[in-house]
């Protein structure tokens, strides 16, 4: 059957009766071509009849498909003709793991985070009305993704709406991890409802003075709390807000869900379709353990077991082990996450504490703000989110936190580049964002005995901290360098001179080679570990000025608002003798790959760094 | 009575009875102040009466108000022993328009942002109950606040709360304007279904089998779709993501207040409790014109005529008539204001376009998403939001719009110091956040003329454009340079030698004022305007460091990530042998003031910026 699928709308060719058949083949292709280069399956193997039930009654590309994160738009890929891009999912130069719309005129919207397809589908329907046209608009979106904020603006504003908008609530009780909050409570009443009082669509009519029923009913309810929750009308919140509801509807059976798309098509208004499905179908593991396989690895197919072998401790780990141990010493400690138990690795704090970590759904905004409560409720909240997803969460870091110098620890895993995931999730903007706050300290660490430090650092200092850290492993190199942290101050690790290298966080160990090489050309440069992006430790930077004629910054950032102009502007200011020649990312989204191959290719690798400190030398 | 308000909790010995004549005082005093001081008034007309209730049911500053926005705290100062604070009300070093931590120990969280003050009432909730400590927490939350997605996010998570914590839901159908979406639906059918239908607490219990009930009103409802709005359930909305709901209530009936109040201090978990207030109450203008009188300048008491003389058009007014005419021009033009139409200077387009403009809410970060969806889809849309509130939408800019290269035209009013609504409000930040975007155009301009020259200059240009423009009365000065507007490039308004100032925006009007001292002292600076502060105009940086020893350039802006340090990157690493000198904000909030005087206080007039060049000249 798959061999049939080469170009958008060949599924219309497919018999309805063969696409339980062409299910299963392509939950065998996605699982095989997983296996082997990873990516994310679980979501995947979800959404399988989800969407060709969706692609057999849309025309694409003319109808629109915009899905939210974009995680689970694999068998939408297999069906608009990208079948042998698997080969080379993910891998650099090779088809990404979420929509692009450089890849197909089938993808309407570039996604990776979280909770913006309402927002993007409404903006086409508004297009659409306005210039006249005619074609369907489907948003597709998660319940986990339904916990964030702006999915909500979006339904409260296309509640507004008279024209037809499908909106696909595909429910499996999950984000990465199990779902959490009144609305994922809401939603499994739904479910529940369906299964055990058997409201249908079709239950006959019993009562016709609706008014004088409403009354009682209300009545009923107020008087029987426990009867709330039994009587859950299906939809009536999305009703209520103006949508309107269908569904729930089995979400692995086609012929019920076609049937229910065709008639959300046509309503003429925003319409909710409530689709049940269960993330890791088809596939044993995955479906046992969907947070392990929401992103994978390659692994052996029989077994469900990853083939990577780890090379150590990540970042995460060493994060995590000292969430535990602070969480020991200082009862007031507090963790909180987006929807990121197991990656960020608060999961083993929550084990500790189950009392001190709170999930609040994907949820940025929402998780800062209620950081600064808690931290002016007198306990220690450490917020951590990965770089790229802190962005959602600038202003309440601003506004909330730093103008009330409140005591709230950021951390920041994910910082610089994260690799297979591409543009959407490098975290290649934090030193920007976070240095344009005032009273905000912002720490990088060398290698993973440095994070905990820092943390601990964190835990005991004033006001609002944020520590940024890679992905993957830990550096385990310079632990010989061990001095202890102070406020402001970087870390000289070796003092030459002429030349000083003054790298950030996960780039030391790139300037570590950088620092090798020089010397071996008989240079003597000087190397330090910034260890504070905020404050400058502008006392080093003086001194180093006597005896240096050139800095050279190394950092995994954009070079706008980062590190090395912040240098550059203040030798600029008071040492305009001394050169800075910033090494960072210069002004562009960076694409997705492996995390050496990518350095490399934005000038970031140890070589790039050495030939430009020599084209530098050349010039002078 | 008011004579008896001098400290927290003096309100507890006025006698009940006596109530509603102190309501009157506290009005006849707002009025008065504000009459004087100008400052915030229909929004704390409409809250005397829930002021005065929340007071007496709690025993502050143990227990804990959290006003969402802060703008309607004024009778929360008054009955916390700051009306003599009213004299001085957003004046510098006076009392502050919205809560602060520093003049009261009854205020809990600094506001001035919408839609946050569930997150950060939950945050002291969970605080209080890990400490063991036995305190009341409200949150005070207005209907246009309820649009935001934050105060979702913050609901969802509540949610799972088992321990007190009341919500007022302050609703008066407005955000500034007239409030939107379908939440807001909701709440004005709750209203009406209060008055008509009588659906009260203590109606008679007619029905017992509420399964069967449900399931037969499920269907009804199905079938009959007008029979779904009249169908409201009080409160089901709520009560269905897991929060208790308790109301409406006359929200100018203490008693009945009170008492609803009392019975939600008794709820085990999340209570939101539905007040409903009239925003204006108690002074005819104000309650006819509430948006006229929601932030308003000295007026007259008498006919409401507001005071201060207009000095000419402001850059709002310059950009709503820009805005009509391309709009005109154009019929691919949108408009999108998220809960600012009067602000923004969007209501003559609506006026214009009636199906062109979107009000989304109070809804920045839908407000942007959609744009993106809205730009794909073949229109061009034009995202007007004050440059502080933009903070919420740093993630969709650059993940949603910069990221696609997307044609969004970026309005960003009040950029720059704002004056009397102080720290929160200052739009200090928006160079930095802005220029770390990949793709993104920033340009900025020196007087109305100019606003106009570069939206138009946008709706012709590809990608994303942003144009920040400050508040008050457009610059009309300079208006002989009228050069034509082209991508990149900066305006050389006087070609001098040895010192250049390139000024940004706002900052061309003082700058002009530092360029003729230096003339007047003899010296011959060049004066640029910089247009666009991202791309820099490197070709003419290079042409100036021929013959110029020395850039001054002066921003509204905090430093980290300005103008400054971008062309001071720019040259040191081009030509080290030019001194820059970034004038911008350190690193710091600015506090309310008037905008000149603010100006002065942190480095930012022309005598200001005079001394620092002299200074610098002295060093050399």
């Amino acid at each position: 059957m798959l061999e049939k699928i080469n170009k958008p709308n060949d599924i219309h060719k497919i018999a309805l009766a063969d696409f339980p058949q062409l299910a299963d083949e392509i939950r065998q292709f996605l699982i095989e071509s997983v296996s082997q280069t990873g990516g994310h399956l679980a979501s995947n193997l979800g959404v399988v009849e989800l969407t060709l039930a969706l692609h057999n009654v849309l025309d694409l590309p003319q109808d629109k498909i915009v899905w939210d994160v974009g995680h689970q738009a694999y068998t939408h890929k297999i069906l608009t003709g990208r079948k042998e891009g698997f080969k080379n999912l993910r891998k650099e130069g090779g088809m990404s793991g979420f929509p692009k719309r450089c890849e197909s005129d089938c993808d309407t919207f570039d996604a990776g985070h979280s909770s913006n397809s309402i927002s993007a589908g409404l903006g086409y329907v508004r297009a659409r009305d306005l210039l006249g046209q005619n074609y369907r608009v489907v948003s597709v979106i998660g319940d986990g993704a339904l916990t964030g904020g702006m999915a909500y603006e979006a339904l409260n504003n296309a509640a507004e709406l008279k024209t037809n908008f499908i909106i696909v609530l595909n429910d499996n009780n999950m984000s990465i991890s199990k779902n959490v909050g009144g609305m994922s409570s809401y939603l499994s009443a739904l479910r529940t409802a369906e299964a055990y009082t058997g409201m249908k669509l079709n239950v006959t009519k019993t009562l016709k003075k609706v008014p004088k029923v409403g009354t009682a009913v209300v009545d009923t309810m107020r008087r029987t709390k426990s009867s709330i929750k039994q009587l859950i009308i299906p939809g009536m919140l999305f009703e209520n807000m103006g949508l309107t509801y269908l569904g729930p509807v089995d979400g692995h059976n086609m012929r019920q869900m076609m049937k229910l798309f065709n008639e959300a098509k046509r309503v003429e208004g925003p319409v909710i379709v409530h689709v049940l499905t269960h993330k890791g179908r088809g596939y044993e593991p995955a479906s046992l353990h969907p947070d392990q396989f929401h992103g994978t690895g390659p692994f052996d197919i029989k077994t469900g077991r990853q083939l990577s072998v780890k090379k150590g401790p990540t970042y995460t780990d060493v994060f995590s082990q000292a969430m535990v141990k602070l969480g020991k010493e200082n009862p007031k400690l507090v963790g909180i996450t987006a929807a990121m138990k197991e990656g960020t690795g608060l999961k083993a704090f929550e084990k500790a504490f189950p009392d001190r970590l709170f999930d609040v759904g994907i949820a940025e905004e929402h998780a800062v703000s209620f950081a600064a409560g808690l931290a002016l409720g007198g306990v220690i909240p450490v917020v951590a989110i990965y770089s790229s997803f802190l962005q959602r969460a600038v202003d309440q870091m601003l506004h909330d936190v730093c103008m009330q110098k409140l005591h709230v620890i950021f951390a920041i895993d994910r910082a610089g580049l994260v690799g297979a995931d591409g543009e959407t999730h490098q975290g290649n903007f934090d030193l920007s964002y976070l240095t344009m706050m005032p009273n905000m300290t912002v720490m990088a660490p060398k290698n993973g005995r440095e994070l905990e430090k820092m943390l601990e650092f964190a835990v005991h200092a004033a006001g609002p901290c944020a520590i940024r850290y890679p992905k993957g492993t830990a550096y385990q190199g310079l632990e010989e360098f061990d001095s202890p942290m102070r406020f402001g101050k970087s870390e000289v690790l070796y003092r030459g001179e002429k030349t000083a290298l003054l790298s950030v966080g996960s780039m030391t160990e790139v300037c570590e080679q950088v620092c090798k090489e020089l010397k071996n050309k008989g240079e003597n440069p000087t190397f330090v570990n910034a260890r504070f992006v905020k404050p400058l430790d502008t006392e080093l930077l003086d001194e180093l000025a006597k005896d240096h004629k050139l800095f050279v910054t190394v950092e995994e950032n954009v070079r706008n608002g980062g590190f090395g102009e912040h240098v550059a502007a203040y030798m600029e200011a008071c040492h305009p003798e001394v050169r800075v020649l910033p090494i960072a990312i210069w002004n562009r989204f960076v694409e997705h790959g492996e995390i050496a191959s990518l350095r490399a290719k934005i000038g970031l690798s140890a070589p790039d760094i050495l030939d430009a400190i020599e084209e530098y030398e050349e010039q002078e």
